[in-house]
């Protein structure tokens, strides 16, 4: 049999698995990234948990292929070098080469969003799409584009504006898909709508939660608030608008939402699918809307499979 | 040697060439199109067109290879159907069989703008490109992506909305790109700069051409007329966020401009250009931005070269 490894770098945690060429994890295993140490040191115990995942999943060591490194930052791919990464601290660290000198097997970089994707298509939410767009609602607006189990490299779906002059995104651009579509740009909203209502049942729950997170708006929304309501609508509609764009330009078979807001399901995907299908381009099929299924799971996989080609 | 014959349907003409392997064209012809007239008359033209062309071009019939077909419309690509074609009222038209039947060699269908699209990458202003967007500035805003010399197929880049809730699009959206810009998108600012100032130099220009048309405003910019520079300068911003978006997420090594817009030139291009570069997201290289050079060849050329490949 042959077995890869994927390696998923986070800001908190490190997480490495052995996975079978169908996408199957046999053993796992993370470590803290502690990214204030040198690079140097994180390499260590990335390596450390390479042998720990494989120990894990109880295969031979020699029937391991190679290995997939999904890594956020700047990434040069044919060298396999993380060029730059803020949150890491790391710059110019060499890590393909260094870890395949010492695991001895062939690795490789990826972006990290674009493992995820692939993950989710090898084996969650978009198993066997022809092509997937994975969005991931979190921090940022992450996106992954996956045709025939490839990934398409490092595209920035996140920062396409959809709002010409719109709110200042962190990127330097006015009015991105991100500035509207995060848990960040949802939080915003949320929070505007507590200022502009601060007798409303919306800041009242907001100060019983003591803080806003991405599910305020939706809790009191339940409680039968409309100006919550109002923005809900608001916000899957920018959702949508933002999808339709990448439906248009590239008729993805299925459309995967991830990240925190993707945690609402259903509640926020029939609205979406509603607002979508209406606006699809005359003869652009219609994809399927999905929620990612695999979690973190997706990008270690998606890492693993990344490799499945060497 | 192996030839290629490339056939262009347009509303007005058909145009028909014999193409090497290299995108040269050796022998041309064309025909009205006559979209007045059945589909299945039109056809014995074009084939009449295809034969015309191969005598022009002085080649052996047996060296042509394949028949590519650039149309517009609704296309199954599988079955090489125009399926339906509003402005030439064609519809379940099985043109690849019909054509392949006549003619004894494989014809397949291809999208127009896509063909275009093909026809700059191999022979014209994205020559050697590894991808490319073609952008056309015309009546709307067509599209084309090429990776590797092949067709991304069917993008409708044109309808990504840039400005949510904003213009309204012929596509049933508001604030498509192409309802800002497309000539007609800014012929259409052009006739509200005139309303709002209608003693104004744009104005006086306009009823001395009696037409408002795509240069309308770069001839009164010209005239020293601020307004109008003003009109420009917003139809540009407008210009390089659309593409800003496809840059970021498609990364494009060149993005080559066509259309009534792009004969403007370096006087498009130079502003755009430092609007584009001062937005692309960090990390992704910046792209050549230049103008289409093959005009109405393109279509012929990329149609033939669609069909290298069989």
């Amino acid at each position: 049999m042959a077995y890869y490894v994927g390696v998923d770098i986070g800001g908190t945690n490190i997480k490495t698995g052995v996975v079978d060429s169908s996408g199957n994890i046999l053993g796992e295993s993370s470590v803290p990234t502690g990214a204030d140490r040198h690079q140097e040191v994180v390499l260590l115990d990335i390596l450390q948990t390479v042998k720990d995942s494989i120990a894990a999943a109880k295969v031979d060591e020699r029937e391991i292929k190679a290995v997939g490194v999904g890594s956020p930052g700047m990434i040069d791919y044919e060298k396999g070098i993380v060029i730059r990464n803020f949150n890491l601290n790391w710059e110019n660290f060499y890590i393909a080469d260094l870890m395949s000198e010492a695991l001895k097997v062939p690795v490789r970089l990826a972006n990290d969003a674009d493992a995820a994707a692939l993950g989710e298509v090898v084996a969650g939410s978009a198993k066997g799409a022809k092509s997937a767009m994975i969005i991931t609602l979190g921090t940022g607006v992450g996106s992954g584009y996956v045709i025939n189990e490839k990934i398409f490299r490092g595209c920035e779906w996140g920062h396409m504006v959809i709002v010409h002059n719109g709110r200042k995104c962190t990127c330097g651009r006015n009015g991105c898909f991100e500035a509207y579509c995060s848990a960040t740009g949802l939080i915003n909203s949320t929070k505007q709508a507590i200022n502009e209502h601060p007798d409303g049942i919306l800041a009242s729950i907001a100060k019983e939660e003591g803080v806003v997170s991405g599910h305020t708006i939706f809790d009191a929304a339940d409680k039968g608030d409309e100006i919550s309501a109002k923005v809900i609508d608001e916000y899957i509609s920018a959702l949508a608008c933002g999808l339709v764009n990448l439906i248009n330009g590239l008729q993805p078979e299925v459309v995967s939402i991830g990240g925190g807001i993707g945690k609402q399901g259903e509640r926020l995907l029939v609205p979406l699918r509603e607002k979508v299908y209406a606006e699809v381009f005359k003869g652009i099929p219609h994809p399927k809307i999905v929620i990612c299924t695999l979690g973190y799971k997706a990008g270690l996989i998606g890492a693993a499979m990344s490799v499945r080609d060497i």
